[in-house]
C-alpha cells in the first residue's frame, strides 16, 4: 500500500478522492501497489462528507508523518502551494501537482529538488488538463528537436469564440454564457487576457526546449478585442479566430514565444478543436507533425491526468524520471522582430484600398462585411513595423494575424 | 556510451541511421548518455555507403557481443524477426521493434521475457508510426479504464478515401496514385484488405484491456468494396468514409473489435484526418475523449519514435517499465451481436423504399445520387440481423456502417 496526501479539497482534488475510488481496481494493476488516501488537507470543513474521517487542517501532519509518500498539491495559486510542495520534496515525499502557477514560475527548481533527492515533481495536469502532453514530450518526442508548439491551451476563450463563430453572440453574450456554464470565472481575466494560456506555453515550451522560458518574457495579448464583425471576416476568408499560444524556433535556433489571437484555415490541425475543447500541436525536425487533442479542464479529465502522475510516482518511488527543465534563462527573441501576415480593418473614408497599397506594397484586399470598410491582408512583416504603419492607418478598426 | 545494433537497413533502419546523427546532441541528452551504432544487420551489400563500416551479416556476432545493450529490430515480417529478437532478450539485450506483425503475434511473450531479466521491450513505432500512443496507453492513461480506442491506423487506404472523396477519383485511380508515390505497395492486399489495421488494433485493445487480442479473432473489412458512388451518397450526408480500427468495451465489460470502413460526419474528432496521416481516437471512463494525431508512416517519422523508444531503453537499462499484456486472451463478443446502423444502397426496380421500410421498420431516406436507386439508412440492428436482411433484398448494391 502506498499512503498519499490530498493539499486542497475543491473541485479537482474531490475529482482525484472520485477516479481513485471508481478505478480503484485497475489503478492498483497499474501502480502495482495499492494508492491509499491517507490525508486529504483543506481549511474548510465537509460536514457529511466521509471525506471529513481524513481531513486534516494542519499541513505538518502530513509533511512529518514518514508514511505518506507521494503529495498531491491541487490548491492553486504560489503561496501557500510553492512552501508546502518544497517542504514536501524536502522531506522526501514526491509530488503531484495540477498548478500551472506553480510550475510555471519554479518549475526549474523543483524538479532540481526531486532530482537531487531520487524523488519526482510531475504535472502533467497542468497543461491541456486531461490531455497527455507532458509525458509526451518528455518521454516520447526525445528524438527529435522541437521547433514548434502551438496550443489552444484555454478551454474558456476556445468556448467563447466557437460561440461567438458557430452561434454569432457577440463576445459580451459569449462570456455570460460562458460564466452561466461556469466555464468562465466571474473575473474573467486570467483567461480572456491570454494569462493563463501563456503560463502553459511557458512551461511547454521549457520543456521543448530544455530551459527556463519566463512567462513575463512571452507576449500576451488576449481576445477581449475580438468583435463579432472580426468572425464575420473570418468566415469570409474561410477561417476561424483561434487564441494561438505559440513557440517557435527559428532558423538559427533562436525561440520566440506569444499567445495572441490567430485566423487559420482549415488545413490547420487546430482548425477544428472546438468548444472547451483543447489542441496541442507539435511539430519535430524528424517526426514532422503532431497534435494531441482532448479535454483541457473540467474535473474528471483533470483529475485523471493527476491519477495518473500518482501512478507514474508510485512506480518510480526512490527513482527520479528525467526530465530535461534546466534553471538556465532561455532568452527569447524580442517579438518585434517576429515576422506575420495581419488581417486589418479600417474605416474606407479614412484609408482607402489605395492608401494602404501605398503602405503596405502588396496587399491582398478581402471583401467588405460592414458598409465602407476597408478590410485587406498585409504581407509578411515584422511586428514593429506593423506597430510604426498603424500609425498611418487614422480609421483603424482593428487587425489580427493570420497563418493562411 | 551505450552501444546498440540496428536490424535490417530497409527504409526505416537507415531513417534510424540518419536520426541518431542528425539529433545526436539532444539525443544524448535526453538518453543521458552517447547512443552508439556498433552493427548494422543486413543480407545486402552498400557500396559507398559509410554504413559498410560496420554493416555484418551474421546476427550471432551481435548477438554474442556483450557490448550491445539494445537491440532495434526493424526487419519487418515474422521470422527470422522473432527468433533474433527473442534469442537477443535471452542474451540480456533490450528490443526496440517497428515490427506490427511480431508484436501482434509475441508481444505477450516477449514482454514476459524482457520482464523476468529486467529488460525492455519496447514497440512505439509499430503502431501509429511517430505519433506516441503506445506509451501514452501504458503511462499516461493509467487512472482510467478504456471504453473505446478506434484509430485510422493505415495511412495508405486513407490516402486512396481522401483521394477519392478530394478529387473525385475512383477506387482504382487511387489505388494507382497511391502505389506511384510510394504509399501503396505493389500488392496493396496488406492495406486495403485491412490486415495492417487489423495486426495494429490487436495490439492497441490488448494494451487497453491488458489481455491478448488476437488479431485473427478481428472482424476485418478492406476499402476495396467503396465505390465513387458511395463517397458520392456520404458528401449528400455530410459525412466521410474512412476505415476504422475499433474496439469497444460495452456496459457488460465485453469487448468487440472490428476493422470495416466507417461513415463519419465533422463531430467525430477523426473526421478531418486526411492524406497519409493517422489518427487515433481514445475514450476513457474519468478522462473522456482523447486524440492523438500525425504521420502514421514514412522513414523519418518512424524512426523518430524506434530513437524514442533506444532513448527510454537507454534510460532504463536494468529496469523494466511495467507493461500490463498478459498472454491470458481476451475473448471477444461474437461480432454477429454488435449493433451499428447501415446506410444501404438498392436497384429501386427490386427493392423500393417500402418495401426497404416493411423489411427494416423505421428507417431514414437518402436522396437519390444515382438514377432509380434507393438509399437508406437503416435503423440500430445487429449484423446478425442485417445478414439476414440482406438476403432479402434483391437488387442490393452495398451497405456501409454508419456512425452518426
Amino acid at each position: 500500500m502506498i499512503n498519499i496526501a490530498v493539499l486542497g479539497y475543491g473541485t479537482i482534488g474531490s475529482g482525484v478522492v472520485e477516479v481513485l475510488k471508481t478505478n480503484g481496481e485497475s489503478i492498483r494493476k497499474r501502480a502495482g501497489d495499492k494508492i491509499n488516501i491517507k490525508y486529504v488537507l483543506d481549511i474548510r470543513e465537509f460536514p457529511g462528507d466521509p471525506i471529513m474521517e481524513i481531513l486534516v487542517h494542519d499541513v505538518n501532519i502530513i509533511l512529518n508523518d514518514p508514511e505518506v509518500k507521494i503529495v498531491v498539491e491541487v490548491m492553486g495559486g504560489i503561496e501557500p502551494a510553492y512552501s508546502f510542495v518544497k517542504e514536501a520534496l524536502l522531506k522526501g515525499k514526491s509530488v503531484v501537482t495540477s498548478n500551472k502557477e506553480l510550475v510555471a514560475k519554479h518549475g526549474a527548481e523543483l524538479l532540481d529538488i526531486a532530482k537531487e533527492r531520487e524523488l519526482n515533481f510531475l504535472f502533467e495536469a497542468s497543461v491541456g488538463g486531461g490531455i497527455p502532453i507532458i509525458r509526451p514530450l518528455n518521454q516520447s518526442l526525445t528524438a527529435d528537436e522541437i521547433v514548434e508548439i502551438t496550443g489552444i491551451l484555454n478551454g474558456t476563450t476556445n468556448y467563447i469564440l466557437t460561440k461567438m463563430s458557430d452561434e454569432g453572440m457577440n463576445f459580451d453574450e459569449a462570456l455570460k454564457d460562458a460564466q452561466a456554464l461556469g466555464y468562465a470565472e466571474r473575473d474573467p481575466s486570467a483567461d480572456v487576457e491570454g494569462y493563463d494560456a501563456c503560463r502553459k506555453i511557458a512551461i511547454l515550451s521549457s520543456l521543448a526546449y530544455g530551459m527556463q522560458v519566463d512567462f513575463e518574457d512571452i507576449y500576451t495579448e488576449g481576445i477581449a478585442g475580438i468583435t463579432d464583425v472580426d468572425i464575420k471576416y473570418a468566415k469570409k476568408l474561410d477561417a476561424r479566430i483561434k487564441l494561438f499560444a505559440t513557440s517557435i524556433r527559428e532558423d538559427d535556433k533562436n525561440v520566440y514565444a506569444m499567445v495572441a489571437p490567430m485566423m487559420i484555415r482549415a488545413n490547420h490541425p487546430l482548425y477544428s478543436v472546438g468548444d472547451v475543447f483543447n489542441g496541442i500541436y507539435v511539430r519535430g525536425n524528424v517526426i514532422g507533425d503532431v497534435m494531441f487533442y482532448g479535454s483541457g479542464a473540467g474535473k474528471l479529465p483533470t483529475a485523471s491526468a493527476v491519477v495518473a502522475d500518482v501512478v507514474d510516482a508510485a512506480k518510480h518511488l526512490n527513482k527520479n524520471i528525467w526530465t530535461i527543465w534546466s534553471s538556465k534563462k532561455l532568452e527569447l527573441i524580442d517579438i518585434n522582430f517576429v515576422k506575420h501576415r495581419f488581417f486589418v480593418r479600417a474605416d474606407r473614408k479614412k484609408a482607402s484600398i489605395s492608401d494602404m497599397k501605398k503602405l503596405f506594397g502588396e496587399i491582398t484586399e478581402v471583401p467588405e462585411v460592414v458598409k465602407d470598410e476597408t478590410a485587406f491582408i498585409t504581407p509578411l512583416i515584422t511586428e514593429k513595423e506593423m506597430k510604426a504603419k498603424k500609425e498611418h492607418i487614422s480609421g483603424m478598426l482593428g487587425s489580427i494575424r493570420v497563418r493562411f
